[in-house]
């Protein structure tokens, strides 16, 4: 095989047992094939891998000219944020039920690869977003965000306000139960359930959906990927600004949340079948016509 | 004046000073008019009302003929919830924009009562919610709602999982924000930001209107005045059941809710212009065409 | 078998001969267990009945004890309205995937029925709706609706303009592609796509939903069984007023609709294994969790 | 005045008598001013203009520098979209409340202007779209869309169904009232009562806007400008394509719509102190909070 890549990093879900055969039977076509196999120090904890190097995300990001991904898109969701600095291209595998980012099965995956490796794929690069959280000036909280950076309210409070700008022009002011501001990658996640809009996901854009507002009349607003976006608490109840469900921050009143496009890019490779449309039906129920 | 009312409680807005001089304007002119005045007691805690005898709500209940609340919607829920038990008609005064609750102004409040407590009024009877929580057989929780009783996540959670029985048949398993049961009092305010109709506050129905439901075919049901509503939480993650956002109680996975209707109901008096209808265009912003 | 019902009549979906041979061994089986089998004379057209009697529905709703439907919710829904006033109760039998108001499989029917001829069933009654146009006080179309009496835009026209008077108050003017005024039956129909919530079969009560309406504000309002709604055209674009898509009349400026329970009811026989929720779950594929 | 433009051509709302006299005390301003004032034809023909030159909008497309267009924003799309091969740039004046398309306000238009001829402009450019029916490898019909391509049921028919493909891969069956395609432009139009996103203008994008989806689950899809989306008919009721509300065309079964960027853009001038976002908040109404 004459493959574009020569060096791949093997990762799976975290503590999970029940994908070491699919993981192992993967590095042992590669290895067969005359790749160099690296695996994630992590899932080394738990899988008997000894033939093979464990490394560090980072050492994988340094040395890996691609990473398979085994688990679900969560899992994928956090690899991705975190290799994101690295422009490591990614190929996800599912064992249950495709994901969204984990578009090859267990079962077919050795063929689907073979043809992969093989140089037949496409390739999709995603954008990101980058939050900070700045109070009188300093610089409280910072965080890479994949899918979403969402305002929420706690669990003690009722309504929390908060004034929206954009590129520096006031938007609104609007109490409700939060705010999400997601990526394409994002608005087939929580963003879809709060009443957003699906971006394709080749898109470079931005959309803010708000999370049960108090005016009705409110509706999600897709702006474009140069667009900051500052939120200014104007609440003291217990708030909370969440990034990917990954790392989180306690807001207070006068806050300032700045969310941003991350300037690198993820990117996925897909196999030459893959159609993201088929996907959006399976996933969201619409296959009543196959 | 030969009215059907002869003792009259004067309750304020909690700790709002604000009220005292209509409030007092309002004692005087009842008196003057022969009508026996009581002041609630945390009423009397920051107004000057030394002519007049301060009572605990409960003697209220049982002495009032009629309990005139001044202050917001918010307001009246508490007094409402709390008299529920007494069956003292309530009348609504607010000083700003009006409520749904609290439909006389206090510019206009003197002529409107006059004509009131001379007989010309509309009564109109609204339900209330009773929750119960249930830990293996052990009542852990119960209170009155007069709005909703609200099923939330916590800031620390992602999606909770529960499931929904109604008279003991299966209704469905959701992952989802939350779920808020309310009656037609609560249907205007959180269910309204969540997706939910609006139900005349003369009907006696419950409404179930799931936030942010991961399933997206999920709608709100309405059910009659006689469901008992089982909710089963399915999920460990941080989740509270909140009755008004006035008392809240923290579950645990298995803990059972059930609601239903309580046994007594809420009596509002309202001028014979008032209209319903009227107050859902001017607060929902439906009044482009006058 | 001891029978509440004696005369049993049939009838099978309009020109559809694929349901010749269940409703023939469903014929069979009746005559067999000595009831009295009557056929409708429009099923009878396509239908080898030569020894059953073939009736009119208005002879069937004289002489039958129970109607049992064969077809689609499409069938049933044209049935019930056109037997609603003989208060014959109503069974359903789908061939295919099984509708809200068609709960029983030709594949099982006979065991089902055997159980329900033999008392083993649950009454429901349902609600009907009852349309007129009025123009300048002469009555210009009447007609019943079981689901839903929808105003609706025609195709050469944008958006069009009414009142709505609820007992005579007015509620308000809207801009929108139509209004739809559904049953419980109805509110998971056409109603449901419309952002309507859905209301239990077993409730007497009426939805308002607004179709795209240009208040962004406006909501569904559930109203009572005793509420007469009074829908005033404001344009003079086209416009149809629909029953349950099957009688419509083209509506004029100034023309007043009117909107009233019809005083009958539709009686319904389920199996004691019917669930209405669980028709919900699989229809509206809620079935991610069994 | 050292201006960037010397010929205007001023356009006023058709048949509108009522914008003669702003019109006309434009144009003196104009020519005091000393740039060239041009006339459409059709105002022409409602307005006592002898003084300046009457054209067809063609010949103002190859004359003018810049077009003035006087009315609402109906008006003004029908304009831009006969401008669009043009390239002219447009201003917008409202006598009534602002439009989306028409910010300037009658009574305070000269002081505007006066700056905006002077240099002090924002250019916005926007897209349009283009469509066109084929039958049987046939064209039947083509035409520009500045706001939105609509595919809508006729009166007589209940839900159409068609199949959506986008770059020629299966997105979905629908079966519906209809679908939006819209611009950015039309995103806060006929699309938001429907419940689409608000898509900033500077976008290039277009969105899929379902009306009244059967499938509950499907949402409002937002593809990139690049986008070929074509959809094919599966029904034979009357089914109508409209493009912008001023050119439609009745479809058949297997008729196809091909949806398509058109490749020249709306240019328009904004004061500097135009905001997008206040223009959203006034006409939305999330004004609360000023």
């Amino acid at each position: 095989m004459n493959s574009p890549f020569q060096t791949i990093a093997l990762i799976g879900k975290h503590k999970n047992p029940e994908i070491v055969v699919p993981l192992l039977s993967l590095a042992q076509y590669l290895t067969d094939h005359n790749f160099v196999v690296l695996f994630d120090h992590l899932t080394a904890s738990y899988a008997p891998i000894k033939e093979y190097p464990a490394l560090t995300l980072e050492e994988i990001g340094l040395q890996a000219d691609l990473a398979v991904v085994m688990g679900g898109d969560g899992t994928m969701l956090n690899i991705a944020r975190m290799l994101a600095s690295y422009d490591v291209p990614l190929i996800g595998i599912n064992q249950g039920r495709l994901g969204f980012l984990t578009d090859l099965s267990t079962d077919t995956m050795l063929e689907t690869l073979s043809a992969m490796l093989d140089g037949q794929y496409v390739t999709e690069r995603r954008m990101l977003l980058y939050a900070e959280v700045n109070r009188y000036k300093t610089n409280m909280f910072s965080s890479l965000a994949f899918n979403d950076v969402v305002l929420y309210r706690g669990i003690s409070s009722g309504m929390i306000e908060f004034e929206v700008r954009i590129n520096n022009e006031y938007v609104y002011t609007l109490r409700s139960d939060g705010l999400i501001v997601a990526t394409p990658t994002g608005s087939t996640a929580y963003a879809l359930s709060s009443g957003g809009p699906i971006l394709h996901p080749s898109l470079d854009l931005i959309a803010l959906v708000p999370v049960c507002p108090h005016t009705l009349s409110n509706r999600p607003i897709v702006v474009g990927p140069d667009a900051s976006i500052e939120i200014i608490m104007q609440c003291s109840t217990d708030v909370r600004i969440q990034c990917d469900s990954h790392s989180s921050f306690d807001l207070e009143q006068t806050d300032k949340i700045i969310v941003r496009r991350f300037p690198k890019t993820v990117r996925f490779l897909h196999s030459i079948n893959h159609s993201y449309y088929r996907m959006l039906r399976e996933k969201l129920g619409w296959s009543e016509f196959p």
